[in-house]
């Protein structure tokens, strides 16, 4: 967390620090990325699944982000984090930032990686805080699965881990990955995640085998089209909320399992009927997200908007 | 009707015919299709639109199909719509049988055309024989949209007419079938076509643009990912049934549909809220039907499989 880290942003980082343990962690990525939709071409702009995951966590108590960055992070990034209790004490400084070129096509329900610079992420080693080390609630968003072991091997006595992954690390590292899933509460992943790493068209087999890997919950986010949760005796469909406008839905994965994450802490009830409710309010979060470019509709957001579209999408389900 | 009819095909087409009239009517194709799937290749199967419709709705009433088929068009399928309480009244005999080919790829959720073959279907004429001309529920399954007007002009107080189109129609005869859309009260359609007719990547602006056609509702067909219903002021997601093995997708959404005809005639609601329910029984009744070849599944459940469905999706829903 110290290695070459710039003066101003360490004072950034520290400044305000609270020396209460954070309860709710998120490891991921801070980064800068390209977007290009459609309808639009944006470069440089604030992302990262840290950075959303922790943003959509925000709304519902306080979280400590486990991260990277690099001494060009823009520093109002940093103060916007920090406006919104978010604690920033376990983000390391190294190099450059991590920067990910992404594209959309036509129905935008997919991210296709067109480049990344890995930078100073190459170098992040996954270490955990002391303060943070204590956390019950953890969300462990996209980044190598060793590193997610060993994130959580620094955990004292999590309650609740929520992991995702993605295509690379399962074409990659598979078999670390599914090591990772032996000590996972929640896993998440896409639709075509799911198939390729079960090597099915069956997301319902593909999520019994997942579920037989040790996670109790198997979540399968499918874009537009809501998200499915699997467990043992039950299934779950939360739909998806009917956009209008898509501007950007990178970050929408990210959003929703930091809001699951969040509400979860919140409320602390790790029941299968409280997880529903929290896959709703992520729907809820998510769809916000993907109507403006990077971060900038989901914090012009409150707690309001966010119960006002969860209420809709209960009567979207009733019949 | 009576056009080139075989001797024996018209003794078993009349026979036990009722002079009831019928109430509600399906008007489509009947078929022999040649399906492939990743997993299996069959030649000949039952198939066409107006036979899966008007089988799922006989679930729920007795039901009339308007249709044409060729004297090859097996015996044995027809004996079985007839012990259905299927009316076979309408339907002519002209020529060969229309034989369509498709195909399936890895995920299965959508159908590819790869031959068409209409034969007696060419010189189908959508004549709606009398004792059907007051049916007042009415499903116009996907055929020429010119046919499907002249179809509505034949009815007399139709109370409820739901149609459907796909990509072909929609390529070739768009004109024609945005003049259908005006007599409609029920348009389906799946994404993909919603997209393409409204040159939109947003399924709330297609259906939006649907609506002001005037059909009451718009629902979207997603295959694995439910339906979804707009009506001017709301908003219905029915969310898939988590099928673990999909054996054949063929008439999935026309089973939906006839279900759709067929639960709403049979309770003679048309509110909204009777309609997310009818959507309901069109998932569950489509999912058994993707679970066989053709008609192999659909034909050996009952109504009591069909509510369990229903019961297990009212708990998929449910947060």
């Amino acid at each position: 967390m110290q290695s070459g880290t710039d003066g101003k942003i360490q004072n950034l980082l520290n400044e305000g620090v609270s020396p209460v343990h954070m309860n709710t962690i998120v490891v991921g990525t801070l980064g800068l990325d390209d977007i290009e939709t459609p309808f639009r071409k944006e470069k440089g702009v604030l992302g990262g699944s840290a950075t959303y995951a922790g943003f959509a966590a925000s709304f519902f108590c306080p979280v400590g982000i486990v991260s990277v960055m690099g001494k060009d992070f823009p520093k109002k990034y940093l103060s916007m984090l920090k406006k919104r209790n978010i604690s920033l004490d376990g983000i390391e400084t190294i190099g450059k930032t991590f920067r990910w070129a992404g594209k959309y096509e036509y129905t935008m329900n997919e991210a296709i990686t067109v480049k990344t610079e890995l930078n100073g992420l190459a170098h992040f080693k996954g270490n955990v805080p002391e303060k943070f080390q204590d956390a019950e609630y953890v969300f462990l968003a996209n980044i190598d699965p060793s590193l997610q072991s060993k994130v959580l091997k620094q955990l004292k006595n999590p309650k609740l881990v929520i992991a995702d992954t993605m295509n690379f690390w399962i074409k990659n590292k598979k078999k670390q990955l599914l090591e990772v899933m032996k000590n996972v509460d929640v896993m998440l992943m896409n639709d075509a995640e799911a198939r390729m790493l079960f090597d099915t068209p069956s997301l319902v087999k593909a999520a019994k085998q997942a579920l037989s890997m040790g996670p109790k919950y198997v979540i399968i986010k499918k874009g537009e089209h809501g998200s499915v949760m699997f467990s043992k005796n039950s299934h779950f469909a939360a739909p998806g909320y009917p956009l209008e406008n898509v501007i950007d839905p990178t970050g929408a994965g990210d959003s929703f399992a930091g809001t699951l994450l969040g509400y979860i802490s919140s409320t602390k009830d790790i029941s299968n009927t409280n997880i529903r409710k929290a896959m709703v309010y992520g729907t809820a979060v998510a769809s916000y997200n993907a109507e403006g470019l990077s971060l900038s509709k989901m914090k012009n957001i409150t707690r309001k908007d966010i119960e006002w579209r969860v209420a809709e999408l209960k009567n979207i389900c009733c019949f």
